[in-house]
Parts: C-alpha cells; structure tokens; sequence
C-alpha cells in the first residue's frame, strides 16, 4: 500500500523555467488532503527545498541536494553527506583549471553535501582528478553543470532516511520524476512514474508514464496514484 | 508613473497558513507578463526569497530579511547590514537569560542581516542590553518572535537599493503589504496599497486597501495596481 508521495521539483512541477505549475501544486495540496504527506525531492539546496516545502504545502520531509540534506519544516535538518572530499578535489581542480568556476548555487555556502561546478572544465577533467587523489567522489555531467557528490549520497538513500522519519517503508513510498537521478529513487520505492519528457532510462524503468510533460505530467502523475491505490474515485 | 511592484509574502500573497495563493500567483505572472517587474519584500532569508522568486517567477530583485539583503535571479547578493553587534547583543542575552534560544529560521546560518530570537525572553530584556551597551540595534515583537536588526535596515532601505538596479526611482514603484514593517516601504514609494487585513496604522497610509484578505487581497491589489496605471483595460 502507498502511504505517502516522493516527488522532483524541477521539471516534474515545474514549467521548463522553473515556474510552479499550478496544475501540479492542486494536485499535491489535493493528496495532502487527503492525508497523504508529499516529499519534495530536489538537487536545490536545503534552503530552496524549505521555501518550496512552506509555500506548497508539504507536509512530508523534503530531501535537498540530491539526498545530501533531509529536512522538515520546522527546519530540523539531517546531513547525509559532507563538503570535505569535494574541498579537496576543488583546491587541486583549481591549480590545474583557473578558469573553474563554482555553479551561482555554491554561494554563500548553502549548499551542505556536494560540490557543483560550472561547466568551463570538462567532466573528464573533474573525473581524474578522483581518480588520481583516490576521493570517494564521483562527478557527473548533468548538461547544465557538473556535479560532485559522495558515493552514497543519492535520491533513495534520502527517500530512505525521510521514511524513517515518516514511521513508513521505502516501498510504501509512490516516486514521480524526469531525470536520470530519479533511478536512484526508483530503486527503493514502491511505486514510479516518469513524467513525459523524462530520459528513455528512466521511463523503462517505471510502472507509469504520464502523457504530459512537466509540471502536468506531475500533476497527472499524482492524481494517478491517488486513483490507482483508492484514495480517489474515478 | 508606476514602472514596478514591490510585494510582500506572507499574508500578502499567502493563505494565512503560509501557502502561496494561486489567484496571487496568476496575478503576478500577469503583471510580469505586461513587463511589469515583481519585486518580493519578506522578512525571510534571502535564500527563501530566492526560491520564491525562482518557482513564482518575478523578474525583479528581492527584497529579504526586511531589507537587509537585495538578490536577484542570478544568486547576486547585496548586504545591507551585518550580524556584528547582534553577536554581543545574543552573548549578553544568554548570559542573562540562558534559556534564550534563537529562531528555528536562524539555524544553519542563513541569516545575515539580523536575529531572529524566540519570545521566550521578554522584549524588553533586549531592549534594555541593547540601550545598556549603546548597540546599533532595534529589538521589535512582531507577535511570533522579536527581531532585531540595524535601524537602517528596512524595506524601504531596501526598495531603494533595489530600484538603483532595475534603474528606477522608488516613486515609481507601487507596493502591496500587510504588515506594520511595511510602513518603511510606503515611506519610500509612489503607489501604497493595504490588504484587507492590515493593521489600521498601515491602512491608513494606504492609497487603496483591498476587500478580501491574504493572497486573494494581494491579487486583487496587483491587478488594482495594473488597472489604475492603464497597464490592464477594465
């Protein structure tokens, strides 16, 4: 039985420009009525996930940073991961690479768990550097900028930690998303759906794939799982 | 001639439990939509007001921490003020208080223009150490915790820097409040509209208070605002 909803915030409630689509805000303030707390899963930063949380109105924890910070909205806050590694990697990128930039979202010092870097040195670059320096990092490209995080740092280990604080199971837990970061979710909860415009990796992977993109398609998927485990009739 | 609005979050664009209302949104967006620049004016960290900004979609700086930080889109931060005589402030408080304990909203160091202090000291506690060290600050009871801040520190103060950067004065903007602090914004502008639940004092500045409270008076005063100034036919 699905007792609660994990969900992306950019791209899957969103317009393309981050924009809140109202669609998709209806239809989680709709399942939080009927008593299903939402989770808003993001790679924004803690203090991003808490505003979006508080303006939505979610109830559910928030999971920030890509699983790096498991937060509520009395802005308690459970940090799953750790900046040393990645101060390492950037003091040695930047003597080889002058020109590395940190991503707008590194300043001042919001984001807790992971490092994100701009895409003016190649990932590859990034990579190696781990490699050599034995880091217990890894790096990848997102298209927009590249991100460094730990191992273990991901979508469903964070899902995991905010069931715990939920008093749920992972597997009682329905996950709606659009990118490839959404897999790590996938794996741990119950029930998925892939929003439209979501990666063919990811919609192989999941029991429902929306007919709308963005932030329709989040609020299409919602309403499903509200319908397909009866907590809406049809 | 008004060529922007500057707005306040909470109450004013909210439902009371702090949700944002969608009539104020689709308000908003319409305003942006005719280039009329949105500027959000809270007492919130600059990173919430970011986010804010980010999934509403204003195109204008905010305003954050009444006035003690400007930011834009782009993670560009102005500070106003600094925390450095609230640090001797909050070291005497707790030695006379021990079980003074800051604000759920000052963990994690994402304020940085003011305190923030639960009201389980009495206000004027602070008051009296403040005057007792000749410290540059003001202690204020808002009702849900005293803050205190620098007295430059204002939304009026904060209108202004803003305006340097979207390149207008601040008689050209029109503002939209619900609270006693946005009485410094009025100071400062062309245009003072009052949701319905203000306090008298703010109301009776005001150039028109809206009928309906919360996120429907903040809609309702946007499109006043885009009406009056001939933005919007009747």
């Amino acid at each position: 039985m699905i007792k609660a909803i994990s969900i992306d915030i950019d791209g899957t409630i969103t317009y393309p420009n981050r924009r809140l689509h109202e669609k998709a805000v209806e239809a989680i303030r709709l399942a939080e009525s009927l008593s299903i707390p939402v989770m808003l899963v993001t790679g924004n930063s803690a203090c991003f996930a808490y505003a979006a949380s508080i303006l939505i109105g979610t109830s559910g924890p928030f999971i920030a940073e890509d699983g790096g910070v498991i937060g509520d909205r009395s802005n308690n806050r459970v940090f799953m991961g750790d900046m040393g590694d990645s101060m390492i990697l950037w003091s040695e990128l930047k003597k080889r690479y002058p020109n590395a930039e940190m991503s707008d979202t590194m300043k001042y010092g919001e984001r807790r768990a992971g490092l994100v870097i701009k895409r003016t040195v190649p990932v590859e670059a990034v990579k190696a550097i781990i490699e050599e320096l034995n880091l217990d990092l890894i790096a990848v490209d997102s298209g927009y900028a590249i991100h460094v995080k730990q191992p273990h740092v991901n979508k469903g280990e964070g899902i995991k930690k905010a069931c715990q604080e939920l008093g749920i199971f992972p597997k009682q837990v329905a996950h709606i998303g659009d990118g490839e970061n959404d897999l790590d979710a996938f794996k741990v909860v119950g029930y998925r759906v892939a929003v439209a415009q979501a990666p063919e990796i990811l919609k192989r992977e999941a029991d429902y794939v929306t007919s709308k993109p963005y932030g329709e398609g989040g609020a299409e998927g919602v309403i499903h799982i509200l319908k397909n485990f009866g907590y809406l009739k049809i």
